[in-house]
C-alpha cells in the first residue's frame, strides 16, 4: 500500500468544514481516486469520508488487489454478482449503513456527487457507473433524506488544485501520451487509414501498462485527417479513410492512467506541408507559448487567453480559432477547473492543471491544433511532456 | 440514410400506448441508437419518440454524418463548445422546449430515462454521458415536473426483444469479435504478457473499422491468465504478468459496433492442456451446449440454466460454477432481460439475445468459461458466431 496522500486528505477536511459538512460519500471512480488513490475497475466502490477519522472504503471483493493500489486501509468487501442479476445493491446497502451508524453519520450532513452529468469511466470504460436513482435512494435511507447535500461544487474545486502527488500522476499519464504520439507521427503516411493509427497509437499505449509502475494505461487516439479537419476539431471520430499526401492529420488524444488523465493534440500533415499549413501550424504553435508564458499564479483565464488569442488575431485568423484555450484535467480528461477562456471567471493558482490548445480551423482548407497540459507551479506554468516534432 | 426499422417504431409506439405515455424522452447513447439507429459520438443527442408522428432527433452540429447512419428524418442541430465551459445546455433547452410545444406534449406523460445506474457508453468511452441532475430539471422544465414519468422498466423491457434488423446488427458485432477471438488465441504463447494479448485483440478489432458497413468499432479484451483465473471470473484486469507454460487463458471480450455489442469468452492453455484442464474445459463445454438445446421460446431461465448446471454438477463441480449461465446482450454489454440463471423469473422469448457461459473455477487450480452470444428464434435458439480452436 503506497503512503497516505496527508495533503489531499487535508484538503478533503478543510473542505468538509468550510462547507460545514460531517461527511462525503463517493461513487464516481474518479472521486475514488481522489480520496483514496485507488481506481476502481468496475466503477461499484463507494468512499465514505468523515470530516473526523478515516474513510471507509466499501468495493466488490474481487477488487481487493487494485485497492491495494490506494491508501484507504479501513477496507469492507462486498459480493457482487452471484448466481444473481442485476447487481445486489443489498450487501452494499448494509456495509454503508454500518459504517455510517459506526461513525455516527445518521442524519448528519453528508455531501454525495448530485451534479456529475457527464460521468468519468471506470477501467472497464465500456460499463461505466453513474449515480441514478436507485443510488440516491440508497444514500438517502442511510444518511436520512433531508441531511443530504449536493457536494458538486465542492468536489470540482478540490480537484481544480492537485497536490504533489497527484501532479506526478499526472506527469506520468502526460509522458506515456507523448510516447504514443512518437507512433503518431510514425503512422501518418500515405496509405494508412485513420483507424491504423488510431489502432497503432492505442494498442502502443496499452501496451505501456507497468511503466513507471502503472496498472492500467489506456488510450482513446481520435485521428482525423484532410479537409475534414476544418469541422472535427471537437471529438472526432476515427474512419477508415486513407491519408493521401497533403493532408492535414489531427490526433486528440486522451490517456488515463490508474485514474489520472493526460489530454495532448498534435497536428502534422502527410508528405511536406505547404506553406499555408507552416503558416497556420506556426501560428498556432507560437499562441501556444504565449499562453504558456501567460500562466501564472495569480493571472486570470482571459488572460492566458487573450495573449495566445492575440497572435492568431494578429496573423488574420482570429475568427477561425472557435474555441477556448484550455479546461482543467487531471482527475478526468475534462475538467471545469480552471477554464481559460475569453469567458472565464477562473484566476490560476498553484496546483493548477490545465490545457493549452489553440486552433485555427479553415472551411475548405482544414484544422491545426496543439495541445499541451501545464502545471501552474509556485512561480509559472510548465508542460508536463514535450514530442520531438514539427511539421515536415 | 438507411430505412426505418418500423418494426422496432411499431413496438415503441405500442408499449407507448400499453404504458399510458405520450411521448418518449432518452439521451443515453444506448436508447438514442434503439429508437434512431445512430450511435452518437459524445453523447449529448436527444430524442423525443412522440406516440403520434414521428421521432425528432436533436443533436450537436459535428454529429450530422453519423447521424445519416440512422433513420430520423426530423433532426435539429445544436452547437456545443464556442468559446464557453461547461456545455451550455441553453440550445438544447430551447430546442426541446419548441419540439414538445410543436408537438403538443407539455404537460403531457412524457417518459424519461429514470433508474439507469450503470450508464452504458457513447463511442467516446472515455466521457459517457449518464443523467444528472442538470438534465433532469431540463426536462422537467420542458414537460411539466408533474407529467414526467420514469420511463426504466418500459426500455428494460423493449430492448430484451430484438427486432430482426437488430439481430443482424448484433450478428456483425459478434462476427468481428469472432475475429478477435481468433487473435486472442494466435497470441496466448508462451512470453506474451496479458496486456500484450489484450492490446493485440483489441487493435485487431478497432481496425476492423468498415466490416460490414461499420462505422465504430471498439473492443475491450480482458485477460488473465494463470493461478488468478481461478477468482479472476468477473472483470479481469489484463497485467503485465507474463504468460508460462501450462497457463489457463482466459479472454473475457466485449464489443461494440455502432452501438451493438457482443460478449465472448474462451479458455485456452499455454502448451498442451494437463488432464485436469481437459476435463474441466470439456464440461464447461458439454455444459454449454446443453443449455443451448434448452434455449427456445417458451422455457424459463430457470430450465435453460440448470439444463447446463446439470453437468457441470454431475461432474463433481457444481460448486465451482459460482455464477448465473446468462443474462440479456444487445443495446449493452449486460442487459437484464433475459437472465438465465437459477433464480431468473423471466421465460424466454423469440427475439430474445443472450449469454451462454458456463464456467468453473476452482481454488488453486484456476478458472475456465465458454460464452457465446444466443438469439432465440421461432422454435430455438443459434449462436451468432462461432470460432473453430478448441484446447491444444
Amino acid at each position: 500500500m503506497p503512503p497516505i496522500d496527508h495533503d489531499r486528505w487535508t484538503r478533503v477536511r478543510q473542505a468538509l468544514a468550510r462547507n460545514k459538512l460531517d461527511a462525503l460519500v463517493c461513487r464516481l471512480p474518479e472521486h475514488v481516486v481522489l480520496l483514496t488513490g485507488y481506481y476502481p475497475n468496475i466503477g461499484a466502490s463507494v468512499v465514505l469520508f468523515p470530516a473526523q477519522g478515516d474513510p471507509v472504503l466499501i468495493l466488490p471483493r474481487f477488487e481487493s488487489d487494485l485497492a491495494d493500489r490506494g491508501w484507504a486501509a479501513d477496507r469492507r468487501f462486498y459480493d457482487t454478482w452471484q448466481n444473481r442479476y442485476p447487481a445486489p445493491l443489498d450487501n452494499l446497502d448494509r456495509l454503508l449503513r454500518q459504517a455510517i451508524a459506526e461513525r455516527g453519520l445518521a442524519n448528519k450532513a453528508v455531501g454525495y456527487e448530485g451534479g456529475f452529468e457527464t460521468i468519468a469511466p471506470n477501467c472497464l470504460s465500456g460499463e461505466p457507473t453513474g449515480v441514478g436513482a436507485d443510488t440516491l435512494d440508497l444514500l438517502k435511507r442511510a444518511v436520512g433524506g433531508d441531511a443530504l447535500r449536493d457536494a458538486t461544487d465542492l468536489l470540482y474545486e478540490l480537484r481544480g488544485r492537485k497536490t504533489a502527488v497527484e501532479v506526478e500522476r499526472i506527469r506520468l499519464a502526460n509522458e506515456i501520451a507523448a510516447l504514443g504520439m512518437a507512433v503518431f507521427k510514425e503512422h501518418s503516411v500515405e496509405g494508412s487509414r485513420e483507424v491504423d493509427v488510431s489502432a497503432a497509437v492505442e494498442s502502443t499505449i496499452r501496451r505501456l501498462a507497468g511503466h513507471g509502475g502503472s496498472r492500467f494505461v489506456f488510450a482513446w487516439a481520435q485521428v482525423t485527417a484532410g479537409p475534414a479537419t476544418d469541422v472535427n476539431w471537437q471529438y472526432p471520430l476515427a474512419s477508415d479513410r486513407k491519408l493521401t499526401r497533403g493532408d492535414l492529420v489531427v490526433i486528440e488524444l486522451g490517456v488515463v492512467v490508474d485514474g489520472y488523465w493526460a489530454d495532448l493534440t498534435r497536428t502534422v500533415t502527410v508528405g511536406p506541408a505547404n506553406d499555408r499549413q507552416r503558416e497556420v501550424h506556426d501560428l498556432v504553435s507560437r499562441a501556444q507559448s504565449a499562453s504558456l508564458a501567460a500562466a501564472a499564479p495569480g493571472r486570470s483565464g482571459v488572460e492566458v487567453d487573450a495573449a495566445g488569442r492575440r497572435i492568431i488575431e494578429a496573423g488574420g485568423y482570429g475568427e477561425y480559432f472557435v474555441h477556448h484555450t484550455g479546461h482543467g484535467i487531471g482527475f478526468r480528461y475534462h475538467e471545469p477547473i480552471p477554464f481559460v477562456a475569453p469567458h472565464s471567471t477562473h484566476t490560476l493558482a498553484e496546483g493548477h492543471v490545465h490545457s493549452i490548445e489553440p486552433g485555427i480551423y479553415i472551411p475548405g482548407f482544414g484544422g491545426c491544433r496543439i495541445e499541451d497540459t501545464c502545471h501552474v507551479g509556485p512561480n509559472r506554468g510548465t508542460f508536463l511532456a514535450s514530442t520531438s516534432f514539427g511539421l515536415d
